[in-house]
C-alpha cells in the first residue's frame, strides 16, 4: 500500500523519558535515543515539516523553543505519532490516539517490541514511512468501567489487556458473566481480559494462546486458577463481560498495566470494546509471524539453520 | 426462537451400532437406547410423522419393514437427523447433513457430550424440539486436501479437528504457512487444526483454549511441540493454512479421528473452511457455558455450593 | 502401625477461630465445629485425658475455666494437637509443633483438604486415632531469610511454600541460584519454592507437578514467567536456594501466605530445609492418591463409573 | 576431581552410523564426524591406547583392521565409550555400558544434546578428559516389562523414558498403581514415565517438570489427557509403577523411542528402576544449569544481556 508522501506533514515526537530500571546501560540507551530524535528534528525541518514534542520529551532536548503540549493534546493536532523507546510508551498513547484517528509509529529502543516494531538502528525506516512506504492496521482497544451501587466508576482504556489482580498471596473470588449468562466462578490470582494485541503480552505468560492481531475477538485467561480446568476463553469481542467481586479480598484493577482501581464487594467490572480503534503504521515488510518467531526463538524454514 | 411445529415432518433416527469397547454396561446401555428408538418410532408414526433409518440402525431393530438407506443418502431426504449415542456419531453425520442443509440432534447415550446435548433420560426433550421449542446453531467445518505433485487427494470433512499426527515416537517434522506466510517450522509430535466446535475436544486436551461456539476462527494446536515456545495460535476461519512435510517420518493425516491418509515428503496439507455449515438444533434452554461448567467441573453461583 | 492407645494423654484442641469470608454458610459450619469441639473435650475429660486450648480457641468455648495458652506454648506441652478447620488452620501451627515434635491431626470443617484429611462428621475417626488406629507420616518444612547487607533478616517457616509475589502489574526480575551455582535469571509474577506437601497448593495452580509427600524435594514454580521456556525445577531439599533481587519493583516475600517481607534491591533471598520435620496423624486408611482423586477429580477403577 | 590418566587405556569409538534426516547438510556433518573419529583414532594410537570400534562404525573406516565387535560385547572390554553423534546413539548404548559398569562420553555432532555435551568444535576436550580433568556423573535406567497372563514378555531398559503411545487418533485407557495403590484410571494419548535424565527430553515437551538428574525420583507424564486435571506427578524411583491396559485400542509400550511392544488387554505393564546406572563421563567445567540455559534459553546474569 502507497500513500501520498505528504500525508504525515504534522508529526508529533513522543520519547520514553522515565525508565524505572536506569541503569547505566539504559542510560547510553536512552541517550543515543535523545540524539537520534534531535537529529530526524533537524532532518523533519528540512522536509517542511511541522514537529511538535510532548511536554515530557521536549523537556529532554537540548535545544529550546518547539512547539510541546501534554500528549493528550497532541493527538489531534498531528498526521501521525512517532513513539521512540519499547511497547510501554506506545501503550500509554494508544487510547488518545485511537480517539483522535491518529496512526502511531512505535521505534523501539530497548527488547523488539510486539508494537515497537521500527529498529532504531537508523532513520531508514522512518524516512520510508515517510516516503510512503508502509501500511496502517486497526487494532481494538477494550474500556473498563466499575459500577458500584447505583454509581458508575470512571476505569480506564487498554490496548492489551484488563487484569483483575489478587492482592499479594490471596486468592480472589470472582463470578464470569458474558453477555448476561453466568459463565463460572473462580477462585484465581486474577484474571486477564486481552485484546488480541494483548495476546502477546502478559495473557501469553499466564498460558493463553496467540491471537491473530485482526481478529475480532477477546481471550479471558484465568491467572493460576485454584480449579485446574479453567482455561483460557475466547469470544466476540462485541461482548459484554461482567465479573461480580465475591468476599474478601477484593481485586485491583488495572489497564495496561497502568490505571488502578482497587474494587470492592458486589462491584461489577464491566469490560467492552471501546468505540476507536488505535490505527498502527507497520513499515511496509511487516509481518507478524515474523515478530513472532524472532521473540518466541520459532523454527526457521526447514534446510535454513 | 420458535418455529412452525410441522417444520419437521420427515425425520431420520440414526444410532451408535458398534462400540468397540463393549462391555456389559455398554451393553446395557446400548439395548436401553434401541428400546428408547423403538418406542420413538412408534409415537413419530401416531403423529403422522415420515420416519427414516440409516442402513445400520435399521439392522438393530426388532420390527421389520422400514425405509432405510445409508446415511449419506439420508441426509437430503429429511427434515432433521435425530442422532442416538455420544458425540461421535453425530461427528460422521455432520459432513453429509452439512452439505445438505439438513439440521441434526444429538441424543446422549454416553458421557455428557458437547455436541450430543439432549439427555436420554425420557423423550420430552424430543417432543419439545418437535413442538417448536429449539433453537438452531451453525458451526463451521473444515476440509483437508492433500497436494502431491500435480495430484491434489481427497482429504475429508472434519466439525471438530484435522490433525497431523507423529507416528509411535518419533517427532514429525513440517513448515507451517497461513494466507502464504511462512509461520514456523516445528518438531513435534503433530499438531491439531480445530474449528470452535472442536476447541472443547482433542484441542483441549492438547492444550488449546476454549473458543465460543459462533465464532469464526480456527485454532492451531501444536501437540509436545519440541520447542516450548510453539503455543497455541488462533486465526481467522477463512485462512489458508499449508503445512509442508519435511523429512520422514511422515504424519498421518486424520479428520475428526477417522478418514487417514499417510503423507509423504514434500506433501502439502491443505486445511481450508468447508463451504456448508453443520446445522445443530439444541433445545431451547441451551446454554454452551452451562455444558463447560458441567463436563470442566466450573464453579457454581457464589453462594451456592 | 498400632501405637499404645494411651499414648496421646495430653491433647491440645485448636480451632479456626477467624473466617474472612464468613457469610451464613460459614457461620453454621462454625457452630457446629464449636459444639463438636466441646463434646470432643467433655469425652476426652470421662477418657481421663488432659485437655489445652490455645487461647483463641477457649475465647470461644461456652464454659470456662480450662487451661489454656498461646499456640506456641502448647507445642512443647501436649502429646497430640487436634486442629479443627481447614488446612489454613494447620500450615499456622506447623512450625511451632514441628519444632517441639509434637504430631498434629487435622480434622476437616470445610471443603475436603490435603492437610485435614479427617471428616468433620464423627467424632469416631478422632476415637480412632486415641485408640492407636492412625499412622503418622513426617514432612518437611522450609525457611527463609532475607540477607540484607552484613545484615540477616528473620524470615519464617513453611509447610507449604514460601513465594516471591511480584507487586500489582510489575514483573519482578531476579536471579536463581542453587548451591552457588547461577540457574538463570527471570522476569515474571513470581516463583513459589514449595516443598511436597505444598506441591498440591498454590504451586500445582501455577504449573507445577504433584509430588509424593515423603520425598525429599522441592520444587521451584516460576509465575507467569515472561519467557515461556521457565518451567518447574524439581531439586534435592538440602540445596541452597539464593534468590537475589534485582531492578524495581521489589518482590514481596511470604510463608504460606502469611508473613510478609518486603524485599529491597541486592537482597538475598535463602531458602533451605527447615531441621525439624512437621508430624502429620493420618487415619490408619490414609491414601495420599484417594485424596488426589477426590479433590481432582481423576478417573476411577475402570467398569466403576 | 582428578582421576590417574592412566585410567582409560582401552577406548572404544562409537559413531551415529545412520540418519534418516540425511540431507547434503547431514552429509557433511557426518564425514566432518568420521574424520574426527580417524584423526583420534592415529592420536590414540600414539599415546599407546587400545582402541575399539563397534561394528557398525567400524564399516564407515577408511582403513582396514581393527578390533571391531557388537556394540554389546564392547561395553565390557573397555574402560571407557566415547559416542560421537547425538544424544540418540548415546541412548542405544546407555544400557549395556551401565551393566558393565563401563562410562560413556557423548561428543555432540548435532544440536547441543542434554547428553552429548562435549562439542565436537576440537578433540581437546576429549584430550582433556583423558589427562583426567572431568568428572563423573551416575544417572538411572528403567525397566518395562510386560505381564500377560503367567508370562513376563521382555521389554526394554531406558534411560530417558518408557512411553505408552495410544495408536493414531483413539485415546487410549489405562489403570495407574503405584506400589500397589491404584492412582487413576486415565483416558489419554498415553503416559510417559520419565528419569530425571529424560525429563528434559519427551516429557518436557508433554508439560513435566525439570528434574536435577542426580535425584532418585521418576516422573509420570500424561500425555494430553482427556480429564484436564491429570498432572505430572513425582515419586520414588524405587516405586514399582503398574499400568493395566484396559478396553481397546490397545498401547504400544517403547523404551527411549525403540523397542516396542504391542500391549493386549489386561496385559500389565511394570516399570521399575534397573538395577544398574549409567555412568557419564563430563568435561570438568560441566553444569547441568549452564546446558539448560543454553537449550531453553533461559535469561543470562543481570545486566550481562
Amino acid at each position: 500500500m502507497t500513500y501520498n508522501s505528504d500525508q504525515f506533514s504534522r508529526i508529533a515526537l513522543i520519547a520514553r523519558t522515565h525508565d524505572a530500571k536506569q541503569g547505566q546501560k539504559q542510560d547510553y540507551k536512552q541517550s543515543r535515543m535523545l540524539q537520534h530524535i534531535e537529529q530526524l528534528y533537524q532532518l523533519l525541518l528540512t522536509k517542511g515539516k511541522t514537529v511538535f514534542f510532548d511536554q515530557q520529551t521536549a523537556e529532554h532536548m537540548h535545544f529550546a523553543a518547539h512547539a510541546s503540549m501534554p500528549a493528550s493534546d497532541l493527538a489531534s493536532r498531528v498526521d501521525i505519532g512517532m513513539v521512540f523507546g519499547g511497547d510501554g510508551r506506545l501503550l500509554e498513547m494508544a487510547p488518545c490516539f485511537a480517539e483522535a484517528g491518529t496512526p502511531l509509529l512505535g521505534i523501539n529502543y530497548g527488547r523488539l517490541g510486539f508494537l515497537a516494531d521500527i529498529s532504531a538502528d537508523s532513520l531508514q525506516p522512518v524516512m520510508d514511512v515517510l516516503a510512503g512506504r508502509y501500511f496502517l492496521e486497526q487494532r481494538l482497544l477494550i474500556e473498563v468501567k466499575v459500577q458500584r451501587g447505583s454509581q458508575t466508576l470512571a476505569g480506564g482504556i487498554a490496548l492489551n489487556d484488563v487484569v483483575l489482580h489478587a492482592t499479594i498471596s490471596k486468592m480472589i473470588e470472582f463470578e464470569l458473566y458474558i453477555n448476561q449468562k453466568f459463565v463460572y466462578s473462580q477462585r484465581s490470582d486474577g484474571i486477564i481480559v486481552a485484546t488480541p494485541t494483548g495476546s502477546t503480552a502478559y495473557a501469553l505468560s499466564a498460558g493463553g494462546p496467540i491471537i491473530q492481531p485482526d481478529l475480532d475477538v477477546l481471550t479471558l485467561v484465568p491467572n493460576s486458577a485454584h480449579t485446574l480446568t479453567s482455561r483460557p476463553i475466547v469470544i466476540q469481542a462485541d461482548s459484554e463481560i461482567k465479573i461480580r467481586v465475591g468476599h474478601p479480598p477484593y481485586p485491583i484493577v488495572s489497564c495496561d498495566g497502568q490505571t488502578k482501581i482497587r474494587a470492592k464487594r458486589d462491584d461489577l467490572i464491566l469490560i467492552s470494546k471501546y468505540p476507536s480503534q488505535c490505527v498502527l503504521v507497520h513499515p511496509h515488510d511487516y509481518d507478524f509471524y515474523a515478530t513472532c518467531r524472532t521473540k518466541l526463538d520459532w523454527g526457521k524454514k526447514l534446510g535454513t539453520s
